[in-house]
């Protein structure tokens, strides 16, 4: 199999696992407790936060452990926003339904939301947010970079434009962490969430960066872990293997962006100069390392996915999400596309684990999964396959 | 080391890790995937619903998973709690802080919660119930069995009273799963909190029973996984590894109660009859098997732990969570206890692995410890040590 889906999930990291292991075993203690195990569960934990934090340049005391980056976008803004209640949100047209949806029960509850426009790469339109920055809006949260096609936002000047006013600014970092350099500190960012199982570290666990001096109420409550942030016996093992993951990252990502970008560059070389009426979606400048999303003309993306998969390959057409929802994209709908270019996705995402023969794979396979497709495309007539 | 805190967290169990061992190497795939990686994290998933509602008589379409019994609590409350502003909730005064703490919450938001109070061995009062159960009540919950004295709940009774009324019934049953049989349907429980690393499971993973029919609002919201009802990239490896240590705790549940109160009785007994001072905690027939809860006079329960914990003996006071907050249990508060009968409380809680030589050296060690605290305690006069 060629995994060409690590938008979706990652390969955990061998030395991620081995560091997970002891805490599946033999030191099984609940970190709150006084004893031993307790003590040595406790102190793993501090270690894997230490390392989490310098991932991003935060203290560790910045940095609160939950079940992944979905739980951190809600713990972001239910937390910043109930602290204000009926004040303003202002986001982006194309976020993660992980802020969408609790964007959408936010209205429900009074508040108001401000969907940003993006132009036809996905980046957000700046002008807007300037002019609608005022004293009622409690929050602004736009993503670091998008999980379909990619592109990065220009988070140092929104960053600027909300430090400016005094808004907390929140970033949804999930696909950005580990592929591009971040610095919580140095961008301005007020909070930052981040996810495992998107940098070779263990599913089902995350964290949300809070910059000390951020108040927020906490979204899950209880036993009063996490300073009272968010509650529930630990899940010390993962959050070991995420921290090994963080520190894995982090002293490997300038070779590890530019393996990926050497391998994106190849593929979507091949793909658009090989295989006609393709084309690359999203910013070509401002985009992930690992990201190469397209349009095939005449196929569905579903259809490309499945065939693939027939052939040992596996993608996706965007997000993983969408399989619960069967909606059309928003973030290409937000990016002014037409129907039949939406239907038409493909999204290729590369992790550090690939390399160039299973490029090379890809795309011979690809082109004869297209052809195949497109023999029998109602559009055959239209673009004359 | 014994390892007498299996209430606060329990050893994995070798056949649990080993059904995750695959989701953790090669199996790494997002459940929302369509390609192979992702169908087969999916199906994995499926299983391990089947086999957590198997250990409860529910259907597998009844088990919503989360990210452990302070989540699955929270999710309940919330969840029944926000289809009806402004009513009342009934709990009792002994919960976990993982309910009183969203309770409190709760208040704030509006709602009037009713604490139930309890009899010296810590069962809640059926009456106080009856009388106040009526039209606005949106959600009883009271949990199976106390974490602190083990005393276990007249959860049948609780559950009739409300079916009659038609009142959601919520039972926080962290304690109880996998120490007394439960079966949903026939006691008649709507909602039920479980936690994974109670019963040899790993920790960060837990489950939400809510009956057919019951309709609650999501907690975390995003990409609409578990129906809509949790939503965040599965944490595939746990819910497999839950999942087993599920099937593991129906297979041998007969056996595992008859082991573990067969050692708890001996350690009640010896201690009791051998240590001075001391007596049991709790209620002796309604009572988890694995649930042995002291008051020592003379001593502080903190100086016991400490030192059993140096002649290698891991134990606690009641509440692993209490070390977040410093506070008298609340449990024995409302049991009416005395300042010096709550400092003095030691809670030995049971595991499936540990045996009875282990039983012995602990009382030993115990009366040794018990001695040498006692020798210089402030309360040496008045108790004559
Ligand atoms: C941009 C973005 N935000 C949030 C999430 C959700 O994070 P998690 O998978 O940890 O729930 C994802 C992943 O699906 C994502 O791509
Ligand atoms: C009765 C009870 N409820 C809830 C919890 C919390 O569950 P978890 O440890 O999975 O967060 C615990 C464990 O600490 C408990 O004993």
């Amino acid at each position: 199999m060629i995994y060409l889906d690590n938008a979706a999930s990652t390969q955990i990291h061998d030395d991620v696992l081995d560091a997970m292991l002891p805490y599946l075993k033999e030191q099984y203690g609940n970190p709150s407790s006084i004893h031993r195990y307790g003590r040595l569960a406790h102190k793993a934990i501090e270690k894997a936060r230490k390392q989490i934090a310098s991932l991003i340049n935060a203290n560790s005391s910045e940095i609160f452990l939950t079940s992944g980056g979905t739980e951190s976008n809600n713990m972001a803004l239910w937390g910043i926003a109930s602290k204000k209640p009926s004040s303003k949100i202002i986001t982006s047209s194309i976020e993660h339904d992980a802020i969408l949806e609790p964007c959408k029960k936010l209205v429900k509850s009074g508040f108001d939301v401000l969907y940003l426009p993006v132009d036809n790469r996905g980046v957000v339109n700046l002008d807007t947010l300037k002019n609608s920055l005022s004293d009622d809006v409690c929050l602004v949260s736009i993503m670091f970079a998008n999980n379909e096609m990619g592109t990065i936002e220009p988070i140092a000047k929104i960053a600027q434009l909300c430090n400016e006013q005094k808004i907390p600014f929140h970033t949804d970092a999930v696909q950005a962490v580990g592929k591009t350099p971040i610095d919580v500190k140095q961008l301005g960012i007020d909070l930052l969430s981040i996810s495992s199982h998107k940098i070779n570290g263990p599913k089902g666990v995350g964290a949300l960066y809070i910059r000390d001096g951020i108040d927020i109420d906490p979204l899950i409550l209880g036993g009063g872990q996490e300073h009272g942030l968010r509650s529930g016996t630990e899940n010390v093992a993962n959050i070991v293997g995420f921290g090994k993951a963080c520190e894995i990252a982090k002293l490997h990502l300038v070779e590890n962006i530019s393996h990926m970008k050497k391998l994106r560059d190849i593929l979507i070389a091949k793909i658009v100069n090989e295989i006609p009426y393709v084309t690359l979606n999203g910013d070509i400048e401002n985009r992930l390392p690992n990201n190469a999303h397209f349009t095939f003309l005449g196929v569905t993306g579903e259809d490309l996915i499945i065939k693939l998969d027939e052939y040992g390959i596996a993608a996706s057409t965007g997000s993983a999400c969408s399989v619960h929802t069967q909606k059309a994209s928003h973030v290409l709908q937000a990016m002014g596309f037409s129907h039949e270019q939406i239907t038409g996705s493909l999204r290729l995402s590369l992790g550090v684990f690939n390399n160039e023969q299973q490029i090379d794979e890809t795309v011979s396979i690809l082109k004869k999964v297209t052809t195949e497709l497109r023999s029998v495309s109602p559009f055959k007539e239209k673009y004359s396959f």
